[in-house]
């Protein structure tokens, strides 16, 4: 049997939730660990990260390499694997890279939004591309097996990450733009680009990148899943339901502003709807993992189609991934 | 055959150097990465490291189990495990130690001759034993396997990490003080209790932990070897050379004096002799590490005495320490 693995979820992890996704079958998870959080305050939340697994062994521990993902279905468990969703945790320092993958940081996104030292956001007016130290940080991502992760980067920086890549690189979470236009979803041009390398997409099930938002029906986001897999081929598309369970509106404060601003900066939400959206009611939360298996099924998928994207495609793109480069 | 391992040093780390070792035949050496440096402090350390093991990959590597003594000599390759002389990198953060061991520390001291924030040093003139956090802190290298070396600690504080701890600790660089009366060696008492719990000793060729400091012989040395193996049995005693290879005498200096004081501290020098004291003759370097074997022999230790010597105690010992405690 095929595993099942979301690509990307930064839930207000707890033991409530990791069982829910032994519920759901979950057996390896993307998690984002940090955000704007510096070197030494993205170690803490390695530390309460290691917490949760001196607590919970017999419901999670922490993945390292595919191998992870056999050793979590043989023992009814989910591996967490860890990502960043934007480079402040290696600062200005290229040596970080290394170390953090050494912690077990598997995914980093080059940018979260705004200009970083690596690349440029998807909020901001010029995307000037690859920075100097985004070449040089590419290029060491690649060497010691840290996926680069363009979610949330402008247009041209992302075809300049794919370009300058020399290993697939990964859209953890997003959709396709002429499904749903949303400042975070991505162009044709770009899904070419990546799909082409051997990139990956995962599916969001975030409302803002939705049609219709939270009102959007499974079926619906199934037939986008299918229209995306007859475009650009099926091998290189997978879940990253971007599933923020449990969380505060705090958190999605955090996540928005950090510390570069004073201001409160809505993101894809407005002053009217400051906070997290309402999720689809098929999809609150890990539990309901098995109703997006239902799903793509339902609308014609075949077993095994419906199981790459459940997680087998991660999952060969997980083992091509997190090793040095050959 | 059995394997060659310095369980101390602290040189001033260069192809040279690492060349030297092959030379030597030093399969192994636990190697000082870091002494009042902070937790990031530390981390540029390692950095440093992986630079070394990356331009350098046909010389030296990590090493993080007792496998790697096996891969080094089916390689012909030298592996060092990381070690730190003083908890300064935990900082006041006992998540560090599960950090620090999954980035490949594998020694840690409690103290470096002054008080710490574990337990007291060998220079204090009180030594109240293991703090509160001492205490904890040792229970958590026990549980993730980062071995408890009491080198440079008080003798109350020794003894109390000897009782505390569940698993055996290492006193990696220190001679028998009734040999040469020195503060930095170890009491009959201390060394009963270390060997009586399966504790290492590595006995230290830094001349002042030496009879006769650098004029000490080789065979004078060796026979201090031979009386002790007598004493306590032979099977916890390896070699701990201490050895500083190219350092200058500025990092005697920081050794010594850290940023604890604005004054100079001579520790077990003096304002007449400052820096690093001359090195005996028949142990300048790494590349002298066959002349300990032949010593060993000469006074008249048997090859299989010889062998657990020179490395085979060290690799029984890193193989039963490393991992998580069963």
């Amino acid at each position: 049997m095929s595993p099942v693995i979301d690509g990307l979820q930064y839930a207000n992890w707890s033991e409530k939730i990791f069982r829910e996704m032994r519920a759901g079958g979950v057996d390896a998870v993307h998690a984002t660990i940090t955000y704007h959080e510096n070197f030494r305050e993205t170690v803490l939340n390695i530390e309460a990260w290691n917490r949760h697994f001196e607590r919970h062994p017999d419901l999670v521990f922490q993945g390292f390499t595919a191998d992870d993902i056999t050793l979590a279905r043989e023992t009814g468990r989910t591996a967490i694997f860890f990502g960043s969703q934007n480079p402040s945790c290696i600062e200005d320092d290229i040596g970080l890279v290394e170390v953090l993958h050494r912690l077990g940081l598997r995914f980093m996104q080059l940018t979260y939004n705004n200009q970083s030292l690596l690349a440029t956001g998807c909020y901001e007016e010029d995307d000037t591309g690859l920075t100097r130290m985004g070449r040089e940080v590419v290029t060491e991502m690649n060497r010691v097996g840290l996926v680069v992760d363009m979610s949330h980067s402008g247009e041209r920086s992302t075809l300049e990450a794919i370009d300058h890549s020399t290993r697939p690189i990964a859209i953890t979470h997003a959709n396709p733009a002429d499904w749903h236009a949303a400042l975070r979803n991505k162009s044709d041009t770009v899904l070419r680009a990546l799909s082409g390398t051997g990139g990956m997409l995962g599916f969001s099930i975030y409302p803002h990148h939705l049609k219709n938002g939270g009102a959007c029906t499974l079926a619906a986001f199934c037939e986008m899943i299918a229209r995306t897999a007859e475009r650009y081929g099926i091998d290189n598309l997978g879940i990253g339901s971007d599933l923020c369970q449990d969380q505060p509106d705090s958190i999605v404060e955090w996540m928005r502003t950090g510390r570069w601003t004073k201001r409160i900066d809505y993101g894809e939400g407005s002053a009217d709807a400051p906070g997290f959206p309402p999720m689809p009611d098929w999809f609150g939360g890990n539990a309901d993992m098995p109703n997006l298996t239902a799903g793509l099924r339902d609308i014609g998928f075949s077993q095994a189609d419906t199981d790459a994207l459940m997680g087998g495609n991660w999952a060969r793109f997980f083992h091509d991934s997190f090793g040095p480069a050959k």
